[in-house]
């Protein structure tokens, strides 16, 4: 157990008025106790009370052993397995994780109309969002093996694989230098499916004067690296030269202005206001990044209504794009760690226009 | 869009009280329009009325193109993405997808008092648990294939891999059979480790006298195969032997005991009294079956507790067990379809005990 992270998560608990909270996404588990049950769509939560006292509620099927401090409650396939935390919970608000299943949560409210359930990832997703010493090293090899992959998907263009193909052939590099289950395939993708931002690689091939975008994520240890680089096959048209400068700048700027103490949705103004002037606000159709860790996607959020606040240790994306239809997508992202001057790049392969072959 | 469905979904609706319901899960969304934007974390629901209004709420990221028939909402990152949808749903019961994320629910209950959540996938799972023609031939065909998973895994033992190497090998040979994106890894387990019914595949080697057990399971075309045999490593002592052969016999009586009309609770009873008899009972620590199709685990539930009744066009799983801990664990798992006069088995891999090299 990580008795260091259940204090920081109590404190924020009272700084949040939580008096309870049920955690049940499996990195936020691993965060807490070193593991997790995996319970799939199995129950597998663990209720945090404000005294201090932690009850996991557990399958059985998962053969999950309790950390010292932690008490277990298992039920079995069958069962009523909801029962026993109906009965753990008190009256009066209960923080709820963001990604427990709803069918478990209808049944509680149901069951017990006097509790009101509220957002509970809070004291948790704070707390990770701030990485310590371990956490950081983690990422920095994470970012050290996104580089490679990167290299390693530039030198396979002109081979003759799809789109399908080629993220195939990048996954099983990563596998090989130790990476560990990702959550969906990696991205490579051409043309003018570039302008879908999680376009699904398919059968498409490369054509001269394609972009190109990597979008490469697994996690090494636990912990994810994110990238995203776009390149450009054989030669690149003057439009998508100015696409690809206008996103760099973009990209470099918000990137600048990391440091403690500036707000998220700042950073993502100057981002977005590059390329508004350019003419291309319209294009920029997704936030400018997230946080990374032992999820590819956590807190804190770089949009234009985040809330959140820099502050030294965090780790996000930073990622602005242009995406225009049926014509090309550009993005380019690096993964930053806060410091108390401004920000550590951990992703550092070159973003410098490349045409390649 | 898979009209007929929808009609079914209708129908469901209708017969289970429901007005109005959230689908949120992709392998529903697939089934009821042939595709998903597959959201993750974003939100990317189909609502549907009892007057069979449709209407998709999906982040532009997503670049999802709506069906003909199905009303388009889009909403970008930092957005009030919940927005729309919350002014569309009635006052009253709301009918919400046993996935949805928490935290949508939970801002949803809160920005409406006027809703009352309650469980509102039976819709579309029920519709979902009948398989149609086209479903059940991509079910045999998915079966086919583990059967050939089942050969190659049993032909590698020997060949000094640990459990982890060995899983990744499966899973390997599927991909490159056309299998699609698993969800999890494949299950080699040996030995004691075996009496963990989901051991995650480690560095642990095959010794002489190990249980072996292989889970396969594996979409192809989108229809999940799920079939898993127990062998054993050279040899096999008397007191595995009495556990294999009571799974053995457990396994096929409750095969026998399917057809129409019976309950899935009394299939799970039929494994589960010759489990008790032989004196295992206590070992016994699962339910007997899922569901299968689109989704690897689905409607309907085999298990003590279930309220599912056989119909025909069902398929499940008939998968009992037995797990002795820091002993051994024996798992025999087919699926079957329901038919007329019992049940057809897709996956045909011997039973009979069998002790490799």
């Amino acid at each position: 157990m990580k008795e260091a992270r259940i204090k920081k998560v109590l404190a924020n608990m009272k700084k949040q008025g939580l008096t309870q909270i049920i955690v049940s996404d499996d990195d936020a588990l691993v965060y807490l106790l070193g593991k997790t049950p995996g319970s799939a769509e199995r129950l597998g939560v663990l209720f945090i009370k404000e005294d201090g006292s932690l009850d996991m509620f557990v399958n059985s099927i998962c053969c999950f052993e309790a950390p010292e401090g932690v008490k277990l409650h298992l039920h079995q396939d069958g069962e009523d397995v909801l029962g026993e935390l109906v009965l753990h919970a008190d009256s009066g608000q209960l923080g709820i994780d963001k990604n427990w299943h709803a069918k478990w949560l209808v049944e509680l409210i149901q069951r017990r109309p006097d509790i009101k359930a509220v957002h509970g990832s809070g004291p948790v997703d704070d707390a990770r969002a701030i990485k310590d010493e371990e956490e950081k090293e983690l990422l920095r090899k994470a970012g050290e093996l996104d580089d490679k992959m990167l290299s390693f998907a530039v030198n396979q263009l002109g081979k003759g694989m799809t789109e399908a193909q080629l993220a195939k052939t990048i996954e099983d590099e990563f596998v090989k230098a130790g990476a560990g289950p990702m959550t969906e395939g990696q991205l490579a993708i051409y043309g003018a499916n570039c302008a879908q931002p999680h376009h699904d690689p398919d059968s498409t091939l490369l054509k001269e004067g394609d972009a190109v975008i990597f979008d490469l994520f697994a996690p090494l240890n636990g912990y994810w690296c994110d990238m995203t680089r776009t390149v450009f096959y054989k030669t690149v048209s003057e439009e998508h030269r100015k696409v690809y400068e206008t996103v760099k700048l973009a990209q470099q700027a918000a990137i600048d202005a990391v440091r403690p103490g500036v707000k998220l949705a700042d950073i993502d103004k100057v981002a977005r206001d590059i390329i508004t002037e350019a003419g291309y606000g319209e294009c920029f159709i997704t936030r400018t990044g997230h946080g990374c860790g032992l999820t590819v996607h956590e807190a804190p959020e770089c949009s234009f209504t985040s809330t959140d606040v820099c502050q030294v240790g965090m780790c996000f994306s930073i990622e602005p794009g242009i995406y225009i239809k049926d014509n090309v997508g550009v993005r380019i992202e690096d993964l930053v760690i806060v410091t108390e001057e401004g920000c550590e790049v951990l992703t550092k392969y070159p973003k410098n226009l490349i045409v390649v072959g």
